[in-house]
């Protein structure tokens, strides 16, 4: 079997997954390099794993013609400036969303995507659409049963367990904010369930436990509704103060049914009877929820180079997201009514 | 509209609650006699609610030839003599179950009851088959969607917060024991949904964290599996330390399909999302329960009077019910497998 | 037991319910007299539940001294004229929502309430106030283990079962659309639960099965999007076309736990297992889902003219609510962004 | 890292399930040989995976001395066989369940298993206690948070849809019948969580359905209800004929709680609402529902290896468990209670 030899940039949380995933779980792909900036973390892994090469430059990384791929997980700062480096270079590349900070970015990083996909593949970390039951509600619309698409709705709210880490963090960096940061997956989604792109949106919210986000010009809790040319309806509600946990949830309301993704974020299949009731513990993080879903995208990326076609999600997708994503921030913060452009 | 005279005894938790539907709930009934040994009880009830004749001695209630019907909701250890001496002064009667304490007593009443079932109306409080949740899977079952009916699970489980209250009763009185006391209800639906009689039980239990369940000879969580004659199966948890509350589940697996009533018991709509999960909040107790289910019973009742009718369930119900109660307290007495009689 | 004497007005569905209920269901209520254009009905209804007294004309029933209290369930176009006639003849009032189909009318009403209101009970027909299960939520709520409320989600949605008798009678009929119509009971709880006016709105919809809905100038199914005085949000979706019954659903976002109400519109406690999965029934009305809480509502009246008190939902209630409905409408209708007078 | 050197023997449906696990998904797993007596799947595995070795000939692979472990997963006659030459060969050894079709050979296969236990590694497929819902239900009553077991229920119930396929191979090949060959994963968690053996047992069940199991002198549907020495209770019910999918369920009620592991089988995290209500689809068969299970296990089989260590799921689990399927069996046939030896 031909192994697609992979190199990743960014060792974090999710970083560590992705390669991990690339190294052991994915039977056509090899985890040939690691790069990050810590050099001890670099060293860790390689000799933990039995990794070959090890950075902390990226551009060296780049210069290694052993690689087929390179997979970019480092902060979101670097992605757009590192996609361009790799495809120039000649890899195909797969990067984590976003393409970058800004609009501007996502749109540069598009350009250079498009003039290379002849030749190399291009995937955006829209993990979403690989998760075995967002994929299976995709196939459920397709085949008709439940009608045409009315509304959908969509829940992207971090855990409180989470908050303390998160001010930390937010205060020391940009990220883009609520509506970009938490609800970019969700606008993507809506778009591809809706089959339709965005054309006004309103955005408001506020901070209604930590006056935090208030000096952060940002939303602990946001909510947007948006209208789609076709005429469907979007409603977002992205927070990052969930009591009960990391809940993701997305409903498709059609004209003969309707669909709930993880209407409960069941941790896992255990039911606990207690004097507080009958209950289903939840998820407290995207990398329990998505554990899969990383995983299969891998798959799907590393089965792309090797049968020569591009993935279903396209750098396209990545820029309207994020421009619909900019257009609730603005809106969010004038108050206004937003067209999307 | 005629209105049927009704002359209640017992006025106890669940009498009360007969009562007050007799009085203001069923439209084609009149409370007109209350009686109870408590005297304070009767005179407060009468005034309040502008009952008309009041008694403390049930025979001279029996004298009042205004009334139409008796409603027995005394304590167990008088439904025998209470229903075979209204049925002798020409009443129609409602009869809270058990028949007896004894299966004796139970088949003595049934004697009487069919002498008079020609004129006078007899009913038997298992009011579980006039809960609108039974009687739908009921129906359910009956136009023949799930095919035919393989094994029946009741589990009826009282809330632990009962329980404190329920030793100092045990201690001084004879109710049974968890089999007859608890299961009866369960063991008539398992008859009811099987459409056949028992054959074989054999039942265990014990007393696994109140030692008290041992002196009373009794269990405080108990199991009995039957096989019915028709060759199907039956399972029944009883139990008497419900952490959760009061759980009454019932469940049929059929050749086509399987049916459960009330798997989590839940108390109302609302789902409770905080960091314990996403929990339904459940049912304390038979009246909370049942609420809905006491008033249909006793519509019923009336109903058969008004239209020269007999119930669905009848006294034989109440025999074989408590023989196979009976059945199942010699299996956890003896230990070995019973044939019912 | 002093009995209140009521006269009702509209003999339809909902309102032989209500009759219903003041006849045979409130202890302290007596149905005294009943009023309907339709001679026939009234006939009827007064022989089969021997009704004293019966009117085709609603003028000369508010002559009847022997009344307390008129209970309206008229079309809703004459309710206000009804209100207030009532009111001035001196009775206490229920009406069935709206106050009135235009904010004038709802307005106009309350000023006459007002004016009696030392001496004469109103209480406006929003009846899920008194549903077990919302009043438990609120209830949760006031008891602050959730914390403070950050976000309402409303869902109330009209089975497809009923589309074409809609279709039929909204040809004829000015009912004010979808969202004074049918989302006006969950503005009224929003406004409830979060404890604020509404400042802005956006609404948006469409004809999505039925293109009829665009030449009724109406939305087959519609999302409104609302920001609350307090900052907090609120997010609406009504409809007219769910295929999988009468879908009434409310969730409330706390800053420490979450609550949804009939998260799934369960039509009793059974879960049938076959083929297409594990499944639970939905209620396919309102008064099936509503029946306890029309009840409740009933009775909270009655004892509110026995207790010679005002019932928690105002008048003023009814005026906002409609207000926020027709703010909806405008938006919709507009596109724009509508700030609420 | 070092990689511990696989053969497996067997490439039937689970077999080829395992071996793509061995080859891909355990990082410290290297799958070196496979063997299977069809001659064209090995050649067509060997090629496809780039697998070093393969067989036809069980007795050649076990001379390969490259190898550090054998992987049984043949048909159920071979197991025992199989397992003794491959530690007498001096491999460590997984063998999927049961150790043998007779009670016998499990005590063989324990014997020698015991012989080499200090210095090879044996381990006994039984997956469930390595699914991520099952641990979890483990854990939390080590925890202590939800008191002392009473009772524990098992369902194990296949899909209808794999009826014919199961008749087929039912009438010519030799499982053990329902209890030996569905209920003993059941059988060994009811063991593990009850911390206890059984005692007494009495069995039932029929044909329902199909005629043809009382030919095979099976049942289709079966219950067993069992005594444990520590006086707690298991109920078991196993079938091959469930409307809905493979429902493997498990309940276990403790003194302060209760947890129910997969009371509803769903398929995925979607909901789906139509005209049939609102229902979770359910899992179709062991592959679908325990996928990461499998996987687990045989990580801590190869964990277990470079550990020097031994799985906690040990060969006397096989032997009682087994021996309680045979109980269970007898029962059934005699219709009598059965002491288990």
């Amino acid at each position: 079997m031909k192994k697609i030899k992979v190199g990743i940039v960014g060792l974090g949380r999710l970083g560590r997954q992705h390669a991990e995933n690339l190294a052991f779980r994915i039977p056509n792909a090899e985890l040939l390099a690691i790069c990050s900036v810590v050099k001890e973390e670099v060293e860790q892994v390689q000799k933990e794993w039995g990794i070959k090469y090890g950075y902390i430059n990226y551009d060296e990384m780049l210069e290694n013609k052993e690689l087929d791929a390179i997979f970019i997980s480092s902060p979101s700062g670097y992605h757009c400036e590192q996609i361009i480096k790799a495809l120039e270079a000649g890899f195909h590349v797969f990067s984590e969303k976003p393409l970058g900070l800004y609009l501007d970015e996502a749109k540069k990083a598009a350009e250079v995507v498009n003039k290379y996909k002849d030749k190399q593949v291009f995937m955006l970390g829209f993990m979403r659409r690989y998760d075995a039951s967002y994929a299976y509600a995709k196939k459920k619309m397709e085949e008709g049963a439940i009608g045409d698409p009315v509304l959908i709705r969509c829940y992207g709210l971090d855990p409180s367990s989470a908050m303390k880490g998160f001010l930390k963090f937010a205060k020391n960096s940009y990220s883009g904010g609520l509506f970009l940061d938490m609800a970019i997956h969700d606008l993507d989604l809506a778009r591809w369930y809706m089959g339709s792109e965005a054309e006004k949106v309103w955005a408001i919210g506020g901070a209604y436990q930590y006056p935090e986000f208030k000096e952060l010009n940002d939303a602990e809790t946001g909510s947007a509704m948006v209208k789609f040319k076709n005429g469907t309806m979007g409603i977002f509600v992205a927070g990052r103060n969930c009591a009960h946990g990391y809940h993701v949830e997305t409903e498709i309301i059609c004209t003969k049914g309707t669909l709930r993704v993880a209407t409960v974020p069941e941790k896992n299949m255990v039911t606990v009877f207690d004097e507080t009731g009958a209950r289903r513990e939840c998820s407290q993080g995207f990398l329990e929820r998505f554990e899969q879903a990383y995983l299969a995208e891998t798959q799907e990326f590393i089965n792309c180079i090797v049968e020569n076609r591009q993935p279903s999600v396209t750098v396209e997708d990545g820029v309207l997201s994020t421009a619909l994503g900019y257009a609730c921030k603005e809106s969010f913060e004038t108050g206004e009514l937003v067209t999307v452009k």
